[in-house]
């Protein structure tokens, strides 16, 4: 094949497409790497790549060295680096993703479920306060200190708060490569349901839900104002 | 085997102890609807009851007739009938289930999610303003006419409001025999998460987290006061 | 890429290939959208486009309008309209498809079976004789009202007979994206299965087997009769 | 316990309910063998006794030595032994099930599908005329000879005719503890489908369809005639 | 019921049943806490007690506190605290486990395999040697730092040694509740396997294969000796 | 497109990648047979090609004809003929492969697991020693005549030897339709797992390490010895 047909593939495959994974499963190999001659994966949002020959698998595939320190604090003192396919790619197809979450002294992890995971959160270090809210509005909630885990059951609620006195280091693991997230602060309120409805349904006036779609609503909104 | 003693060995079970369904996946067998003999199901949350001899199920078994007309209607104009396996035993074991929803005019249903199931809505009558909110923070809603259906990916959010003219009715059905449900007002405000961290997760004042505790806790709270 | 290219490859594509789901799993992203760029998903039988870019999905694709009338009705009085990823491309990878059934007064929807979903049936509107037959050749059957459902479990054999005075229709819904289907009359009798199995296997004599066929065998076939 | 009360505990249980398999996917454990001590597991049908502590686990609950010999002959010439964990309790929660299938010269293994599972069909010893027929009431079928295996995949129809000179034995292997079994003519037939129904769906007259039940229906019926 | 029966169906249960868990699949309800009135689930290997009714579930039934400080050395140099459902009763259904793992310096965990989960590997401190082997035999391995995570794929044999100057202690995640454990030594040398097969498999002789068994079989049998 | 272009596309394909399967579940269509216009799936290690469309599908696609005769027997006796996708395409997304084991009289087939599926080992004929170890350690083992058949369980450890007089042969069947393997001796020994660690784990000197190398490790490295 004329080298420059893979680039231009490459490019197509890119540019209109986006194959995504299709399920979640047992594997039916040992692993699948997606290939990186298809682009680089780093760029592209879950796309399942061709794979590599297996034979051209190397260990670093199945090594994850990427957070080993936070990463980029939030406004509420949150920094997540969440590990699925994209970051790392060697446990494409294996049921399984995680995640390392920093927590500032008071900062919050806000009211957020994952739609297609259970989670163990493992208290690396400090004391965070940790609960999950069940299908009968019922919250279970403590402090955990260094060396506790927690489980949040499946599509359910949780929240996480540093209530030390020093930083907090989370990591959580996931029975799904890629478990979503939806935070109910921004999913609620910066996504643009209907104001009528979110009035209605929160008991809030026009003029709150407008105060908070403004705080919520995406960067590049509120760059416009 | 005395027969009181089998009477007592169901007072037992009900009382200390609820065997809950284990799993949503391929059944194993035809069907298997719960013995009624071990208990009346409709007042047992859920419990795995020893399943009848299949050559006692009878067609009653397999059909529910709980919901030609609408159930009782919310504050907020929203009448559920949810059919789960404690409503319809037949669907026990089989993977799937169902609700009747209706709408009063400028009614709604809101922003919630269920932890462990797709959802089919299909509307019956009416006009319903309907969508959900994916992990990305994305609304894709508008409103569905009679005869329209909406599919609502596995634990996203999403909500309806009926915008016609008269009532609504959607039959909704969904890929688990119990697909959880979490409303999201009350899952935050009345489910009793630390203040603190709802203030920081929402931006509000604490009087104004008071003000929607207050709206959302459970009633016999709200009755204490 | 050479804009000629991309269309080259998308004919290729149709032409020699047709690369079709491996699986009806929890899905693993929010949602996938086969992209319409490789060609019109109408056309081609249940394959596995490349997915659109999240980003790129609109309301639209999670909304089904095309089932507000009947479809075409059979010899047997029965017009279904199936609703798979082929019609639905906004359903494809979420485990759930459905089908709007009508039935002419005295119209039948004869045995049949799907050989990978259960099916919740609804009655919409009108009085219809259903049923299912079990593993140990058991019918559980009776006549529905509007408003009533019945569960057809997994794989068994199923039927619909409107007895009303008017026409009927049902919603079903499956635990499937193609759940599949096998109609017992052509597909036993429409086929092409050796005569003599056939013979020894219901009791008819060749020349019953072989009016059976000419009624169930393809158009194609009886056209060149 | 008094000793009496564990025996009333079994006969009662044994009397009033058979817990049934609830699912067939990953197993969670070694293994689980149903516990005796709850009585004979071969007179009741697919239940789920409470299981042996896995060290009382011997060699022999993992063998099965009931196939060596054909089983007994049906009219039509076939002899099947269909082992589930009824039979060898030593593959409950494991997700595998087999079938030694016998026939007689001429004999056949009328269309039949199993609701729950793909089956491989290996061809111990004779030549059999085998096949299975698509969602498209397309035939897939020709003659197998000794060492030869076939691919009937999950819930499609498929059937079996020995068209050697010697007895054939063929050993089915299939992906589910209890793949189900519904045979066309008896499931049809031998029902107890409504008649009106039946003489629609394959156009026969009421005369043929009295003709076909007397023929399929139960013994126990027929010895009432 | 008599009070006292309770307390002899419980020992009833105990002495002579073990329903062990039957599946790993989607949870279909929140969570499913077994009933500790059905005795201490600390003595029972992995036995489904029946649930507590989900009203009657505390926080502390979803933390787990047992893992602060490394658990008891082996010979090896190897410390591991398994969380199941038996030690930390609120993974129960939810399809995930941990490990806590420390090694001592120049201490090894020798090669074994989980049969039922993909394991994610995160050093918590220090310098740990760790890889796998796939089925072509290769292997992949190399020293992890603390802060990096390795992946197990499912059923593959893997290793760790720890290289560093300091203790070691390795968080391990499964993607199963119960992921099962076979240890390459004790399993091939410790359990009894008929000494010319092994003899062969490994080109032994007889008195290498003795001392194997001598280092490996289980205590009790040294003791006798 | 213009013809070569095809041609180079699937150089480009085979050159630079493999799509592996992505899962085991349950098939969402009747059946896929890989199509090979995209190259000769037998010089493909287990990749997803497109689908050939379903119409092109042959009653040969889904019957295995190549193991009528034992495979090529190994140092230990032993010839197994692995039917998986690559040698039967029928297979394909439907959950089960299988596969024919030959062993000489005193011939073994070495321990050995399949990380993701259960084995029915079936004894067409031959007399041949089977078992398997649990993950406590316990050995599960007997003879095996013709006719018997023996489970075992998903991802455990299992060996056989043929103790007859005269030739054995085994027909394994998997509800996989990848099951993998790892054949312990080489798996350990000629995977290149660090020396110390090997040492350490079954107690041998370096030279005997050194020794079990030189017999497992690939022929290739044997070869530049």
């Amino acid at each position: 094949m004329h080298p420059n047909l893979s680039v231009w593939l490459v490019i197509f495959l890119l540019q209109y497409s986006s194959i995504t994974f299709a399920s979640d499963p047992d594997p039916i190999q040992d692993f699948c790497i997606p290939n990186p001659k298809f682009g680089s994966i780093k760029t592209i949002h879950l796309t399942i790549l061709p794979c590599k020959n297996s034979s051209e698998a190397t260990t670093d595939d199945f090594i994850f060295s990427g957070m080993k320190i936070p990463g980029n604090f939030s406004d509420t003192g949150l920094a997540t680096i969440s590990v699925n396919p994209v970051l790392f790619p060697g446990i494409n197809t294996l049921g399984m993703s995680f995640v390392r979450a920093d927590l500032k002294v008071g900062g919050i992890n806000p009211p957020h479920f994952h739609p297609r995971a259970t989670e163990i959160a493992y208290v690396v270090q400090g004391s965070v306060y940790s609960g999950f809210v069940d299908s009968t509005n019922r919250v279970f909630a403590r402090i955990l200190e260094q060396g506790e885990a927690m489980v949040y059951p499946r599509g359910l609620m949780h929240f996480q708060m540093n209530v030390g006195k020093k930083p907090a280091t989370v990591f959580g693991s996931f029975n799904s490569q890629n478990p979503g997230l939806q935070r109910i602060p921004a999913a609620i309120f910066g996504s643009g349901i209907n104001d009528e409805l979110l009035e209605k349904a929160f008991g809030l006036s026009p003029k709150q839900i407008d105060s908070m779609r403004r705080r919520f609503e995406p960067k590049k909104s509120r760059g416009r104002e």
